[in-house]
């Protein structure tokens, strides 16, 4: 998640999230329905459905025909997802040594998969390399110079912090140097015995403007082309992910991401577009779970309170984390909808007073709604069970069942 | 954590924290240290001193003699730690099912625990007053009616809101009701059946001003007479947590407390001073434990960046979480202590935008300080294990060694 980026956009449309809460709810897969009806777990739980993400992969190869699909791993790395993706064609975007080892548990081939974290030990990438791992992420020398050591001979893009050409905020700085920096990291990767393979960026977590690639594509054609009257011919442009899932909000299908992307690249590339990769993570994965919380507690803090408070049994520490400064507002379906709703705060289960997950914008909830009630919250396939603690609270952290 | 609470404190005394980053560090403890140069271990590791919490316990014990102390376990529940305190004779402030199974097994009888949250199951406070629990926290009159009907004839005490007189900050409302609705619950609790036994209030976490507790105090002495007026007698107030622990700003001893909670309860309970209980949890181990961690990268975005990026085996999702909103500043050690420092955003080693520690307020760190150094985060015994990711990023949670 990018907390910055996700607070202000959530600013910016506060006003018109606030009325679509009253639209019609989006429907929840039957497979997810069925499952649920006769479930015997106790506590919350995340059901997802195996085919929602196929149709998201299939939906990504239509709309980018000519990108490799890397799954950002770190979305979800169920086994179940990772095997289906797996026999889909699918390649993986990996944060470590873990993630590079689940994948290829999965059946997935070392070729397929790219050590995406920029920020690896050097013992790390020697136990990479052992397993046939051939491409690095690096924004800076140091990392060059580790990927030289411990994974001689192998393909390394350098990330570059994107500015967000018609943003209204900052994205983080976290990753990626400066693009003027870029060709002085690729050229020691090239002096080093490394292959020097492309550019790498990321628009921002959840990006709903599909032309938020222009500007990024834009600089990574300009250090192409310095590459190249340095002699050193770059291939490749890692468009990164930032495909959004749909929350409460409509967002534009990934089609528009696509044709966006390609116009973009024309105009940048001309005739010689590069090989391009993208990184989904959040648009593989998070419009297929479903998590089904229980309410525990309705009540009032003051008899003349308009507000009441809702708590479920999941909150911010056991999955709920990305509604950290209430960025992102998640489709909530109660038993009772249909009937009268009032704004709620929405709170988690734990002692712990920052697991409030909806204050400053209150929820709007049945007022019928009752302790026991069983409520299904919506697009939580993606950072939910990787974002939960293990037992804060002694409570465990989110179960997870792929159907 | 109380990140509101905790940001404006910290954002009150900004400048002077900026000062002492350069002020002589805290000893490290001789039992940590030796662990440290012996240990084979590789990643980031919590190593506890037990020693200090049993120091801590005694403090505590001594500070407010007529106090019985119910430690926090959400703080941290490793099992050593919850024996020894058993042995101690300490009481626990449990938050859920979990963590009262945990207590029990370190060896402490159900009367010496409370179910001290608000928000319950009611299938839960059930298999608590099976274990035999009685004494359970409740803030609203559906609370009451689950604990009445799941664990009857048991002790309940009202949670009541906590304006923090002298605050210059609200509280959260998440927790506790306002005081004027408190006699109606626990008039309630007294008709169906229960024991109304007091009143609880939490002033804040990492409470700096030992007077906090005196408005909450009169808060309480007012609902006691209210309650005797309708005939019912109450006979404990549980004045909660928010002892501090040290990070880099000087704290209050706990003595300085223990006078001022004193002082406040003869000034509104007069000669009929009730039963009181602390629940310290921060206060008891944060100052016990330190994170060794490794460097895993130094870099600079731009050629004419003043600052460094250092970024850590360690971050947000793997233990310190509560450095989100730069609330609280540990101390760092490093090898290299004593040679010129320069300010450094220091980040996590996740692919996660969000896992940067400090960056608003850079941290001042040794120009020679290199990759592969070790680092020493002290003051990380509470809140670390707990909030830390089961494998965000297929990075393993935090391991945590007590000694």
């Amino acid at each position: 998640m990018n907390a910055i980026v996700m607070k202000r956009a959530f600013e910016a449309c506060g006003s018109e999230v606030s009325k679509v809460a009253l639209a019609p709810r989006t429907a929840v897969s039957p497979r997810i329905e069925a499952y649920l009806r006769n479930r015997t777990e106790d506590g919350p739980i995340l059901v997802v459905d195996r085919s929602i993400v196929r149709d998201n992969y299939l939906t990504f190869a239509r709309a980018l025909p000519d990108t490799r699909v890397f799954y950002a791993v770190k979305a979800n790395p169920a086994p179940e997802i990772l095997e289906m993706l797996t026999q889909l064609g699918s390649c993986f975007d990996c944060a470590s040594i873990g993630e590079i080892e689940m994948v290829l548990a999965a059946g997935a081939t070392a070729d397929r998969i790219s050590f995406g974290n920029t920020i690896k030990k050097e013992r790390d990438i020697a136990k990479a390399f052992d397993k046939g791992i051939r491409l690095f992420a690096v924004d800076c020398e140091a990392e060059v110079e580790k990927v030289a050591r411990a994974a001689p001979g192998s393909k390394v893009f350098c990330r570059i912090l994107c500015d967000g050409a018609g943003a209204d905020w900052p994205l983080s700085r976290k990753f990626g140097c400066a693009p003027e920096m870029a060709p002085r990291v690729l050229e020691l990767a090239h002096m080093l015995g490394l292959k020097a393979h492309g550019i790498s960026f990321h628009v921002g977590s959840q990006q709903a403007n599909p032309e938020m690639w222009d500007g990024a594509l834009a600089s990574a054609a300009g250090i192409f082309r310095e590459m190249a009257e340095r002699g050193i011919v770059l291939g490749m442009v890692n468009l990164g992910g930032g495909f959004p899932t749909k929350y409460l909000k409509e967002i534009p299908g990934v089609e528009s991401y696509g044709s966006a992307i390609f116009r973009s690249l024309r105009k940048h590339f001309g005739n010689r577009i590069p090989e391009t990769i993208i990184e989904p993570g959040r648009g593989m994965v998070g419009n297929a779970g479903v998590i089904e919380s229980e309410v525990v507690l309705v009540s009032k803090k003051a008899d003349d309170d308009h507000l009441r408070w809702v708590y479920l049994d999941i909150g911010k520490f056991h999955g709920l984390a990305e509604t950290m400064d209430e960025a992102i507002r998640y489709p909530i379906r109660t038993p009772r909808d249909g009937s009268a709703v009032g704004p709620c705060v929405l709170a988690g289960p734990t002692c712990d007073s920052v697991d409030v997950m909806y204050e400053k914008l209150p929820y709007d909830l049945p007022f019928s709604l009752e302790i026991g009630d069983r409520v299904l919250i919506e697009g939580t396939g993606a950072y939910t069970t990787t974002y939960s603690s293990r037992d804060f609270n002694g409570m465990p952290g989110l179960t997870q069942v792929v159907i």
